[in-house]
């Protein structure tokens, strides 16, 4: 064991597997940007509702048309961060040429990924939004104001954070999250909350590496379906 | 104990410890009304809401002052019932006799309580909206709108829902309750939510009566102070 050969001179570390650096030239660029979502975005959000409803097993529970999520979404009385507001997630091999400005109180965020492979998007053609440019809808995150009596603040709850599967696993989850965040500094907003299943250990480390605490004494309660609606008979 | 005497024959049964039904003319009467809650209530709400801190031994966290309520909860933003909403509950030995329909989407709503005993209230003074017909603040309940993408619906979130202490157990939570349920129903929104401390179960017992659900396996997640205040300054 002793008097063993030398051990051999230190090299160049190797990538790691992840993919180098963000900023790095090399890797597959894929560039990501979060926008405002618009009534013509409706059929892809719509998809991913549905999608969402098959990985959480619950699509009996999913009613939602393309008609009931435009009318209440982008009604007269939805404006931008004072109510129902959608983020959508982009992504394309190619930089963003077309301008996506469609109010001026939030500026698109673009960043560029470097990815090792290329990602092969089975669903492609159903998410493009511009096939010139080669752009698809990739994700979204769906969040209006709360109120905080205590601060006297507004704040934002998040009702849906939701990734395509092919895009997992890349950061886009914490980039959707982190715009909703960021937003909600710059107006002076005093939280961001959102629920999670108390199993779902995953996604709890993930929320806690986010920074979140997890409010593990309260429960949520649901007055739905027949017992709501019987109050609208009573006196 | 055989031939005892005989039972003395049947007489009215007394009234209920609880007091007479709504709508006898016995007892003392107290008339109750829900209405929406205008910028001059913002002093007896801020009231309200640091008793409710007290109760909750939260005094620490609770920074809510009459200007940052004010600025919050009646902006040019804040439209009943699709923004932050309260409605603010009345109580008055006499009829009530002025006029608050302040928005032509909400009735006030008005009920008549009789009490075997009337209420001693020591804060009357501070708390007296109208001091002519003796009407005085009793409690309040804070709501806003919510959304369900499975349901395609938007609902209502309730964050607080207090009744002053002298005026505890004699159904103005259920009161305040039921009319955020009407409103929702009206609306045809899908859905009223709230949370409640898991240990709180004299609340469950009261929710679940009301006919709400529990959602056991749920997480509220918050991302707040330092924690938010640091993605203001993140790339």
């Amino acid at each position: 064991m002793a008097a063993a050969a030398p051990p051999p001179p230190p090299t160049p570390a190797p990538e790691p597997a992840m993919g180098p650096p963000e900023d790095s030239p090399v890797g597959h660029p894929m560039f990501a940007r979060i926008r405002l979502a618009t009534p013509s975005d409706v059929p892809h959000i719509h998809k991913m509702i549905h999608q969402m409803a098959v990985f959480e097993r619950l699509t009996h529970l999913c009613s939602a048309t393309e008609n009931s999520l435009s009318s209440t979404l982008f009604s007269p009385t939805t404006k931008p961060f004072h109510s129902f507001t959608i983020f959508l997630l982009e992504v394309s091999p190619n930089p963003f040429t077309d301008s996506v400005i469609t109010d001026p109180s939030f500026t698109p965020v673009v960043k560029v990924v470097h990815l090792d492979l290329p990602i092969d998007d089975p669903e492609k053609e159903t998410f493009t939004t511009n096939a010139v440019n080669d752009v698809s809808v990739a994700g979204f995150v769906l969040f209006f104001p709360n109120y905080s009596t205590f601060l006297a603040k507004p704040g934002f709850y998040i009702e849906d954070l939701f990734v395509r599967d092919c895009f997992r696993r890349k950061g886009f989850g914490k980039m959707l999250l982190s715009t909703v965040a960021k937003q909600a500094v710059k107006m002076g907003y005093g939280r961001v909350e959102w629920v999670v299943l108390d199993w779902n250990v995953n996604a709890i480390k993930f929320y806690e590496e986010m920074g979140a605490k997890i409010l593990h004494e309260w429960r949520v309660c649901r007055l739905t379906g027949d017992a709501l609606e019987a109050y609208g008979i009573a006196d």
